[in-house]
C-alpha cells in the first residue's frame, strides 16, 4: 500500500513517543517509560523530518516525509509518498546488501514514516570529508553495495518479469524523478530561476557553459539516458550525504530517488562527490594542514570506489549470471567463454562512460544548479569557493565535452592532478 | 481493468451473434435481423480466434485471445489478457495515426475479446508479398506510421510522467513477452526443444551459427536492450502478417505484444519481412515469372521504409519536440540549432543500428527457431527453401557481426545485391 487511509499529520519531538509508544517492537527496543525517551530532529538533509528517539535500552531512528520540500517550504508541494518507495527500495535490495542498509523496524503509510535503526557512532559521509577525516572502508563497501544492490535487480540476475515487477512499482516515484529530470538533466544548462551560483566570480563560466552546445548536448544525452535504461533498481542519489560511516562501516540511507535506471546514475554520484571533495578540499585548509595529503587519498578513494564496483560486478555476474540477459543457455559451448568476456568487457566500460557523465552533470548541478553541496557552500571566503568551484566545473566540463580522452580511471586521476598541478605552478 | 468478473469463455461461431446483440453499436452496425448474420472463422496466426462477421448493413471483426497459444494447443497456457494490452495499445496510439489502425468498437474483458472495423478488401501484406502484388504504399505508410507512434510516445514529445504511466501498464503484458525473450533473442543460438529447420540442408548452417560467440554475443546484446531500453510505446511484432494492405491503404493490426521499448524493434521487425520476402522469391518463381523485377520492387520497399521513418521523424522532433528529453529550455541560444541536429544524427544512426542488428534476430528466428514465415515456409522444394533460407541466414549473420560495414541504407542494399549476384554467376 503507498498511502494509507487515514490522515496525515506531522510528527513533532513532543507527539512522537504517544506515536511510538503503539508500536511494539519498537517500544521494547527502546526500553523503559516513554516519559523517559529522549527526542531529537536532526534533519539535516533537503526534504524529510528526521528524529533520533532514545530509551533506557536503545535507540531509534524515525524519518517521516513532509507534504512539501524542506529546504524550500511549504510552497513546493512534494508527495509525501516518497516514504513508501524509501522502504520499498530497502527491501528490495536488504537481501543482497545485508546490514549496509540501515534495519528497518516499521513503515507507516499513514504518517508516511519509517522507524528504522539508529546509526551510531556513524557521521555523513559529507561531514567527514570536511572535516578531513579517513574512512578506510568507504569506498571499498560502497562500491561492493553498488556492485551487489545492481546486479542482482538487474536482468543479468534475474527472470526479466521480476526486474519488470519493480519497473511498474518504482515507476509511480514521479515526484522524485521530476526533481532529478529538472535540477540535473535541465536547468544548470539555460538561466533558470532556482539556479544560484557564487556570482560575480562564476557569471563568466556560467554563461559560456550555457552557450556550448556540445556541453548541453552531451548533459541532454545523459538525461535521455536516465530515462531509458532501467538497467537495476538504484538509489537515485548516492551521494556522499547519503552514506554514514565509521572507521569500520559503512551505511547506505536515505533511498526516496530510487527507481529503475542506469546503474552508472548511481556510481556517478558517488564519484561526483568524492570529486567535489576533493576540489572543496584547499577551502578547508586550516594552518599547517594544506589537506595536501588528504587530497590524495580522496583520489585513491575514488580509484578504489570504481576497481571494487568493476571487480565485484564482474564477479557477480561470472558466478550468478543466471537471468535473462546473456542467458547461460546460449553460451554453453567450448569457446563461448571468451566471447562473453568480450561482452563483459565492453558492459564494464559503458559503465564506466555512463559514472563519469553522470558524475560531471552532478557536479555541474551542484556548483550552477539549485541545490549545492556543504563541501563548497562551506567554504566562507567567496573567492575560495569560486576558485574551487571553478576548476571542478572545468574538470566536469572536460568529462562531458571529450569523454574520449577518459578511457580508463587512471586517465581521469591524471587529468585531475594535471589541472591541479597547473594551478600551483 | 485487464480482466473482467465474469467467467471467460470460447466464443464459436454459433454463440458469436447472441453476443453481438448485445452490443447496441454493433448491432446497428451490422443491422438487419441477427438470424442472418454471416459468421466465418479466418483466424491464420499463432495465437488467436478471429471472426468475420456481416450483416444487412455492414460488417466487423472479432478477435479473441484463447487461454492458450493457437498454434500449440492447450498444452502451451497463455494469459488470455493479451487482449487488454491490445486494445490499450490501439487506444494509445490512434491520436497519433489516426485510420492507420483500425477502429476500436467495443472490447470485452470477460471474454477478453475485441470488436473492431473490419477491414476490406485489404489482405494481409505477407500474402500479398507471397503472391508477387505491388503496394505502392506500405513502405511509405509503414514508415510513417513507426515514425508517429513512436515519436509522440517517446520522451521527445511528452513530459516523462506520461511515459512512466504508459511504461507501467504494460510491464504487466510479461507473458508475451517471455515469448519475444525465448523464442527470438535466445532459443534460435543453441539446441532448444521447440526449434526447427529446413533438415539435413541447414544443419550445418545452424551448427556453425551456434558455435559463434560474436553472433550469439551481438544477438543477445539485442536482447539486453530489448529489456532495458523504453524508448516508446512499441507494436512489439510489426511483420508482414500484421499490416493489412490495399492498392491505396496500409492498416496496423494486431499489437498484443505491445509494451514500451526500443524503436528499433518495431523497424527491425517490418525491414527483416521484407528482407525475408526478398530472399524467398526465387521459391515463388513461376513459369516466365523468375520474380526477377519484384525483388528489385520489395528492396526498393527496404529504402522507401527507412527513409520515410528517418524523414518523418525527424521532422516530428523539429517541429513537436516539446518532451524532457533534450528540453527545449536547454536549447534556446544561438547555435543551439547546430548542437541539436548533431544529437538528432547520432540519434538516428543509432535506430539505424538497432533496426539492423533486430532485423537480423528476426531473420534467424524465422529459419532456425519455432516460428516460421510463410514466404519461406511455403516453398516445397526443400532444397529450393533452404537455398533462400541459407542466402537469408547469411545476411543476418553479416548483420550482427560485422555491422560497421552497414553505415547507410545503401551498404545494406548493395551487400544483398551482391551476395545474389554471386549466387547467380
Amino acid at each position: 500500500m503507498i498511502q494509507g487511509d487515514g490522515p496525515y499529520r506531522v510528527l513533532g519531538a513532543d507527539t512522537l513517543p504517544a506515536y511510538l509508544v503503539t508500536l511494539e517492537q519498537v517500544r521494547a527496543l527502546l526500553g523503559g517509560p516513554p516519559a523517559e525517551w529522549r527526542v531529537r530532529e536532526v534533519g539535516d538533509g533537503n526534504l524529510n523530518l528526521v528524529f533520533i528517539i532514545e530509551g533506557r535500552a536503545g535507540a531509534v531512528c524515525v524519518k517521516q516525509a513532509l507534504p512539501y520540500v524542506r529546504v524550500a517550504g511549504p510552497g513546493w508541494p512534494m508527495s509525501p509518498q516518497r516514504a513508501y518507495f524509501e522502504q520499498a527500495y530497502f527491501h528490495s535490495v536488504a537481501p543482497y546488501v545485508g546490514a549496509a542498509v540501515p534495519k528497518i523496524h516499521h513503515y507507516d503509510p499513514q504518517l508516511q514514516c519509517i522507524v528504522m535503526e539508529r546509526l551510531s557512532p556513524h557521521v555523513i559521509l559529507r561531514q567527514g570529508l570536511i572535516a578531513g577525516q579517513h574512512y578506510p572502508r568507504v569506498a571499498v563497501d560502497i562500491g561492493e553495495y553498488v556492485a551487489r544492490a545492481c546486479f542482482f535487480t538487474s536482468d543479468l540476475a534475474r527472470p526479466f518479469e521480476q526486474k519488470m515487477d519493480g519497473i511498474a512499482l518504482f515507476a509511480r516515484n514521479q515526484p522524485l524523478l521530476r526533481i532529478t529530470v529538472d535540477l540535473i538533466f535541465a536547468e544548470p544548462y539555460f538561466a533558470a530561476e532556482r539556479n544560484r551560483h557564487t556570482s560575480p566570480h562564476l557569471d563568466e563560466a556560467a554563461r559560456t557553459l550555457r552557450l556550448d552546445g556540445a556541453i548541453k548536448s552531451a548533459a541532454a544525452g545523459f538525461g535521455h539516458k536516465f530515462l531509458n535504461c532501467p538497467q537495476a533498481l538504484i538509489h537515485g542519489d548516492l551521494h556522499s550525504g547519503s552514506v554514514m560511516v565509521t572507521a569500520t562501516d559503512s551505511r547506505v540511507i536515505d533511498p526516496e530517488f530510487a527507481f529503475y535506471g542506469p546503474i552508472g546514475f548511481d556510481l556517478g554520484a558517488f564519484f561526483a562527490n568524492l570529486l567535489l571533495s576533493w576540489y572543496s578540499q584547499p577551502g578547508h585548509a586550516r594552518g599547517v594542514d594544506d589537506r595536501g595529503a588528504y587530497r590524495d587519498w580522496i583520489l585513491e578513494q575514488a580509484r578504489i570506489f570504481w576497481a571494487t564496483f568493476h571487480h565485484r560486478f564482474v564477479a557477480l555476474w561470472i558466478e550468478s549470471g543466471e537471468g535473462d540477459a546473456f542467458s547461460r543457455r546460449m553460451f554453453g559451448e567450448r569457446g563461448d567463454e571468451m566471447a562473453l568476456a568480450r561482452v563483459r568487457a565492453d558492459f564494464m566500460h559503458t559503465l564506466f562512460t555512463d559514472m563519469l557523465g553522470f558524475a560531471a552533470c552532478k557536479m555541474i548541478r551542484r556548483i550552477l544548479g539549485f541545490a549545492h553541496v556543504l563541501d563548497l557552500d562551506g567554504i566562507a571566503d567567496a573567492g575560495m569557493r569560486a576558485s574551487c568551484e571553478s576548476a571542478a566545473l572545468a574538470m566536469a566540463a572536460a568529462l562531458l565535452k571529450t569523454p574520449g580522452q577518459f578511457r580508463s580511471i587512471d586517465d581521469v586521476i591524471d587529468a585531475m592532478q594535471d589541472t591541479a598541478a597547473r594551478r600551483t605552478e
